[in-house]
């Protein structure tokens, strides 16, 4: 290991980064050194690369795992400003490091860095070899809060894992580290040690006294003006709120309490910093910047319609960048060429991870002359008495440059005008190309946008080249410090990586010559078709449905898919299956082989970008894999021997909210929610969510979990089984996990969802209380999604229609209450309220009428899916109308306050004895209770008739009060009768036409 | 720069070291990275390298100073075990660095090193590059308190130091550390910044709190047994102390209490971290152990009488062992053959830092036989009546292997018994030799000692190889894993470092041929010959017996002497002399140049070993010394921009203890104390010393004194005349410092007399008061040669005689008790007793008869010597013997607490009454004051007869009691009179022959 870190060391000093030592108090990472957070900033350039030991407190594994280390070893490299070629002078270090590139599947994989603690962010990637993530390869855009300029490329290669790779090992400690001493024999010890500190023995107290005192440390060295000390002080900051975390200690608020301060005190450092250097007079002198392309200075003409390629290059999209681009320069380029006069045949654009390729068929070769008529002043004005024209009229004409004598009359909008016939001569169509096609890129946006050593240019990535031809002649196009030309990329380990485009013509195909696929929709089909074929070969099939996601992404992944089918040993098979499958997907991007059945098979199938040595690549891949089975297998069989009631106890050691107390306090509020909401439940389903309610968030205590937090629930479903609890107990725990995101099924039982209920009625009211609700964009404990969850659950399960968010919100207020916290009536409303906001949003969002959705949104969800339902049903329904306008039109009549009830004896006349005799039929067939909407119209619609009957015969407002009372209360009641069912006034005249 | 670094790291991986990274805690030294200071312990081997970029908050100097860092560049080396030829192989080290180890003048000078903090000690050198100290090179013997088993080397490169060299650079910020950017441009800004922090901006309580909080966690986790988090904290508790002190904030007694605490922690880390690792098995193996060398199985004979040559071949030894050895391989050497019977002729023994050469002429080729009488029982128990031998005899010459019929009969002390003459036959001189000179390497002991890769011996620094000629056989010696032969080792860089030797005739004209002078008295001369003929060649000439101690070391740092001229810039001149010597000889060991009339001349002498290129060696010396004479300027300069007023308050900042105060409150202590005192002197040195008190110890604010300890008084007396003190003022300033050591001069003044008095008085009892006296051999104030300083200034200055040590105590103890420190009387008797015994161990160390030191020993110090010059002048007097057995028996007779005085009217013989006139007589003319010794004598001599008589003719315990207590009371008062001038008891019988 050491000679690659020698190799590395050797191979960017070659190329210009001076080495510095790691830094000399514990960085979590590279980055963190001085040498890169602090000299990225401000404009000198600065071109350095070093070995850092990055300590992760929380990585910890007492040297047990053999995969993961509280230390790491990272060699980082900073190239200040971006050298134009950066993953090409990776790639190469790479081989320095005796990686073949050409046998290995090496990719960029999107992979974005944000430190929160610094401010500081950048886009980039993690690069791949085989499916192993072996750096970080970011382009820094912003750090303690400053925007970069120039942009700073870092890269940071984890040199462990590479060293297991190139070595095949697959335990750390099995690293050939020097001649004749393994990385176990020489750090085996310490990392022992240093995980039992971290994880066990480090004193909670004294790591919050260090915490402030280098937090103040570094206060008073910004007082000072010391950018350098106060830095250290920063990161000693960190270190120890890292050691806090690891034992557990740090709360949700504590953590963003603390990511606060820290943030603050590295924007100060960073802007210190900056200040500071600028009063030095920038000691380093200033970073170069790209010169930009000369403009075109003249156009060939061309002589006959000719296709148009535009290949804009870009190092690895990210996927959902691939797709939404091309249609945004399909967009973009049909507009401009639109506003422009050229005649053009069909515009298609297809989009890889590195380049869009637009084509435009029959593009003309110039635009037709086109005439144009500029207006003057009136004819009125224009002559005088005599004919003459005027001052007006002989100003008007020199402007234009004619003689006053050829001006024309026109009528504009029935005022006549004098004015002039002029004609715009029609530009070459490598005139008008060069302005479009250089405005394309100009303007080309990304929703995460970025810069690079181009002094103008934003995207989701560099843009590093443009191939602009129509037909054989290029198109000359310059945009920032680009200039078109015919030359284009191709993959990067291709013999010849770059080549020259003769003509437009075919490129499709001379693309596809050179191995790439840049239609989407064709390397998808390609995708599935050959991992088909795989997963046939092996007696299995991909779930392509199941998969499209995944498929997605895979597709935006490669240029040129080259699926290669992989296998695990089918120990691994005695794992829950969505533990499996959740690596394969969100880890490793692996397509699930399944059986006939469904069952899962021991195969994936990776999908490779291009040529490679698949046997190389599928050992790696596989090895990969198997590092990632075999530490679930770790947790898992660790997880089994902790009973889910020991598991529970764990929970105390979890702070879920400083006030709101760990995660047993929570769990314990949501037993006793839910056993307060539980009572609609049967008996059996009772008596299984109080088992499972006793056991409510167990499997957070497991290590599985930990690690792969998207398992909550199934784990605990799993573990749960596995330790003899039924069936049921066990579902309801994985169902009140659910819904885990907008998309996710809401729990599939009672029992289930009445605990999931209470999980988040309890959320939302803890967190309101001590004033944690969403602001803004800030929503760290994902109370939204909370909400939406609610909504989502009563939705799914009418039988709950009776547990209303405001009944909901009060047993929780209560358990939270019990915890001795206030929280004020006007919590409750709040909560109701943004939850209510919530649930209306999601109706919209569906694309129901707004009045439709204000007139039910207050009803409990599954009655306001059928009421909205209902509505939707009754449009058109002109009975329905008129009992919405007659209901409408009782409540208008009565003032607010009225009470229902009345005197039958005071009223004479028929009009209102014919609506009482009405409404008391009525009234005693619907009797009491909750009503569906058809039901009530079913049967109240016979109030339409005696309701308008009375409002033509009678005058409500009577001058006997007793008559008048007996009559408004008439009204009242029919009103309070029609009130549960929705809000008759918010459908407006969505049925009426009044 | 780096390519330095990459060539030493490729250089050492070559030879099986392997890499670690700098630690990720602020270190003050690569020794204390883990990877050494934990690894050098236990069996298991262990080679590693690795930069260390090296924190010492003292050497913080905002980058300003050319040489001094607060954040150096140490590249460490460890070796373990030893591998036998570590010099050779760091020799090879700086070749590979491109240093041309034949051109320059590379030497090994002793320098010892030792962590208190951390109970860590080892032997080695500082290696110097002509002149400059380029490498600690330390066989490492101890580590947290315990021996190391085997030995490791340490090599420690101060990296910034060669490149300058190397680079001829005379500022750090101008190294060229990568292309294009220099080392002040990477570091420069944290060097400012780290420095104000160091210096002026950590906050002191801060810091004092975290050295708490991590000493606590250090014990934690000691208790945990987790030695590697345990060593983290007590390296973060080391690096704030360092803070501290760079903040001057830590007193003498807190240094000590901290030292003690982070010994004590890295002890116990050490143990720990040893018995952890036997736990573990010890994972990295054993370390191998050289062979034991075979014993020598048979000897050749020799015929003919040789000489024998007898070489011991080391590394480097110090100097002063240099000498030391020789004398006592030639004591043993002569020792040991005297206990064999082989005949030789003179024994020389010569050496240099190399080797020790005994030389031994006309060895006989054998021991001759010799005859030796076994005694048996006695004659008459040996034959019965019948002269039969007995069982007795019979048994006795069966032991002895003889007829009982040869039994010689011989005369033992009276008695006659039977016997056998045995012949013990000669051993010839090869196999005495091989057991004498075995023995002798085995014994070889220094004052020091230490280990390395021999498994059994034991000296100053190793052995490595033994030469054994008798005439031209080689002595077969065969010691621990050495074997002697007839192969040499020369200069290190000579074409052949490695040579045979024919015989033992001629070795040091041999040794001469490779230019190595033996003999000690030879390179020394060689030395001032060429040294004073090279200052001769610049019209000055070398202070020989002014230099004598640094030309004795000089002497044995080479051993060929090549004296090289150099110069420095005549403008240093200006700096006062004692800086330039004190740099010259302290740092350089090179030999002032002066002129006739003993003025500096801007020359030195330094001695190289052996050939060099001169030119080169030259510039690098002159390149030393320019720049610590450019340090010195720096100072200088610094210091005199500031007034003494002004450079004195700055003492408020220095702490002297914690609870006697800053440097402020002792100089005001001693102030008042020479107030005090002062009163004996006449008015114009009063004046004097009360302008001279104000400015006490000023200099110790001064840079120069920060830097060079050596130089306080020195730069009060420059500094002080520069201001336009008094020249007289200056004198005392200079003076109230000495005497510095045991030799040194005392004050010339009596103003600076009476300040050096206030200030050691102060010392004493203030830290006597405080607890902090001397205790077994920690002194760690120095305060057993404050208490010499005291005597000494006191026997120089006899017109101080009336401040006797009690007078100076009580003033000193009533100004620490005025600030508010409680000095009990017992105290100041506890120091006057202490000082007492310091000047008794003064007078027997310089040979007095203890009988008359302790007859003045508590006289004050002047009156002591005068009047034990008197008593040995005396010496032989029979008259003053009379005298002192006269007074001796006055003093017997009258019981203790008798007071003097006595009725005359009660004395009524006349040899009471004699005596009582010539009592009468002599008091009157002996007066009133101090008397010395000759004067009393001179009158006092007078009582010798009457006071005989007395005792011949009285009985003093007279019946009546009134003539009895007149008689004592004669008595008494004679005793009186007597008394002030010595302890007449004390004399014994020194003058008597009672």
């Amino acid at each position: 290991m050491q000679d690659a870190l020698l190799a590395l060391t050797r191979y960017w000093t070659d190329r210009g980064c001076m080495i510095v030592q790691p830094f000399n108090t514990e960085v979590g990472a590279g980055t963190l050194n001085p040498a890169t957070i602090l000299r990225v900033l401000g404009p000198e350039p600065w071109r350095v690369s070093y070995v850092e030991p990055s300590v992760r407190p929380d990585d910890s594994r007492y040297g047990e795992n053999p995969n993961r280390l509280q230390t790491h070893t990272q060699f980082q490299v900073i190239l200040k400003p971006d050298p134009g070629d950066p993953q090409e002078q990776y790639l190469a270090s790479l081989e320095a490091l005796g990686i073949d590139i050409h046998a290995h599947d090496i990719r960029f994989v999107e992979d974005n860095w944000a430190n929160p603690a610094t401010g500081s962010w950048g886009l980039g990637w993690e690069v791949w070899l085989d499916g192993l993530e072996i750096t970080q390869f970011t382009y820094f855009q912003q750090a303690g809060g400053m925007s970069l300029d120039p942009v700073s490329v870092e890269i940071t290669y984890g040199v462990e894992r590479i060293i297991m790779a190139l070595q095949n090992v697959s335990n750390f400690k099995d690293i050939a580290y020097a001649p004749g001493i393994s990385y176990g024999e020489v750090f085996g010890q310490s990392e022992y040690e240093m995980s039992r500190y971290y994880l066990d023995d480090a004193d909670v107290e004294t790591q919050r006294r260090l915490f402030e005192e280098y937090a103040a440390e570094a206060r008073r060295m910004l007082d000072a003006r010391l950018p350098v000390p106060a830095y250290v002080h920063v990161l000693k900051c960190s270190h120890t709120f890292n050691v806090l975390d690891a034992r557990g200690a740090i709360s949700t608020t504590e953590r963003a309490r603390a990511f606060a301060r820290m943030r603050g005190l590295s924007r100060e450092v960073s802007q210190l910093w900056a200040a500071r250097r600028e009063e030095l007079g920038h000691p380093l002198g200033l970073a170069g910047v790209p010169a930009a392309a000369p403009a075109p200075a003249s156009f060939a003409e061309v002589s006959t319609p000719a296709p148009l390629l535009f290949e804009i290059g870009t190092e690895e999209l990210p996927p959902h960048e691939v797709t939404k681009t091309a249609r945004a320069v399909r967009e973009a380029l049909v507009g401009k060429l639109g506003g422009t006069r050229l005649a053009h045949g069909t515009v298609e654009v297809h989009a890889t991870p590195r380049r869009v390729v637009a084509l435009v068929a029959d593009v003309a070769p110039r635009e037709p002359d086109a005439e144009r008529f500029v207006r003057g002043p009136r004819v009125s004005a224009a002559f005088d008495a005599d004919g003459n024209p005027t001052k007006a009229a002989q100003g008007f004409a020199r402007g234009q440059g004619v003689d006053v004598a050829t001006l024309e009359k026109v009528d504009v909008d029935g005022n006549e005008h004098v004015g002039v016939t002029k004609t715009d001569v029609g530009r070459g169509a490598l005139e008008v190309l060069s302005g479009v096609l250089g405005e394309l890129v100009a303007e080309l946006r990304a929703d995460k946008n970025m810069r690079w050593d181009d002094p103008k240019l934003s995207f989701s990535r560099p843009v590093r080249w443009l191939v602009a031809l129509l037909g054989t002649e290029v198109v000359p196009v310059a945009v920032s410090a680009l200039s078109a030309g015919r030359t284009t990329r191709v993959h990067r380990t291709a013999p010849s990586p770059v080549v020259d485009v003769a003509s437009a013509d075919g490129y499709l195909n001379f693309l596809a010559g050179h191995g790439i696929t840049a239609s989407i929709a064709d390397r998808r089909a390609t995708i599935v078709a050959t991992a088909q074929k795989l997963a046939e070969s092996v007696g299995g099939s991909i779930d392509v449905d199941g998969e499209a996601a995944l498929l997605d992404e895979i597709t935006n992944l490669v240029e040129e898919p080259n699926a290669i089918l992989g296998g695990f040993a089918s120990s691994y098979l005695e794992l829950p299956q969505e533990i499996l499958t959740t690596v394969m997907r969100k880890h490793q991007r692996y397509l699930p082989v399944r059986s006939a059945a469904g069952e899962l098979l021991p195969h994936f199938v990776a999908v490779a970008n291009g040529s490679c040595d698949a046997d190389a690549v599928r050992e790696g891949n596989e090895a990969v894999l198997r590092a990632r089975y075999e530490d679930a297998s770790f947790f898992w069989r660790a997880d089994l021997k902790v009973a889910p009631a020991a598991m529970k106890a764990e929970l105390s050691r979890l702070a879920f909210e400083e006030r709101l107390g760990s995660m047993t306090d929570r769990a314990n509020r949501i037993a006793a929610v839910a056993a307060d909401l539980g009572t609609v439940l049967s008996d059996a389903d009772q008596a299984t969510m109080s088992r499972a309610a006793g056991l409510a968030k167990f499997d957070l205590g497991s290590q599985m979990v930990i690690e792969l937090t998207s398992l909550a629930g199934t784990m605990a479903r799993e573990y749960a089984i596995r330790a003899g609890e039924p069936e049921a107990v066990a579902q309801a725990l994985f169902d009140m996990e659910r819904p885990r995101s907008a998309g996710d099924a809401p729990p599939a039982t009672l029992p289930g969802a009445v605990l999931a209920l209470a999980d988040r009625f309890d959320m939302l009211v803890g967190l309101f209380a001590v004033g944690a609700a969403p602001t803004g964009s800030s929503d760290p404990f994902g109370l939204r999604r909370a909400a939406a969850g609610v909504i989502s659950i009563l939705r799914a399960h009418p039988a709950l229609r009776s547990i209303t968010l405001r009944r909901g919100l009060s047993a929780a207020a209560d358990h939270v209450r019990a915890q001795g916290i206030e929280v004020p009536a006007s919590t409750v409303d709040d909560v109701a309220e943004f939850m209510t906001r919530r649930f209306e949003q999601q109706l919209l969002d569906a694309g129901h009428d707004h009045r439709h959705v204000a007139a039910v949104v207050a009803l409990p969800p599954a009655t306001a899916d059928e009421t909205l339902a209902e509505i939707e049903h009754r449009v058109g329904d002109a009975d329905f109308g008129a009992l919405v306008a007659a209901l409408q039109r009782v409540r208008r009549i009565v003032p607010a306050g009225t009470a229902a009830g009345y005197d039958p004896m005071r009223l004479t006349e028929p009009a209102e004895t014919g609506l009482h005799q009405v409404l008391v039929k009525v009234a005693e067939s619907l009797g009491a209770g909750a009503l569906s909407l058809a039901d009530f119209v079913a049967t109240a619609g016979e109030l339409t008739a005696p309701i308008n009957t009375f409002f033509d015969d009678i005058l409500v407002m009577a001058d006997d009060e007793d008559v008048r009372a007996a009559r408004l209360g008439l009204l009242a009641t029919i009103r309070d009768l029609a009130a549960p069912v929705l809000d008759w006034q918010a459908l407006g005249t969505s049925f009426t036409t009044e």
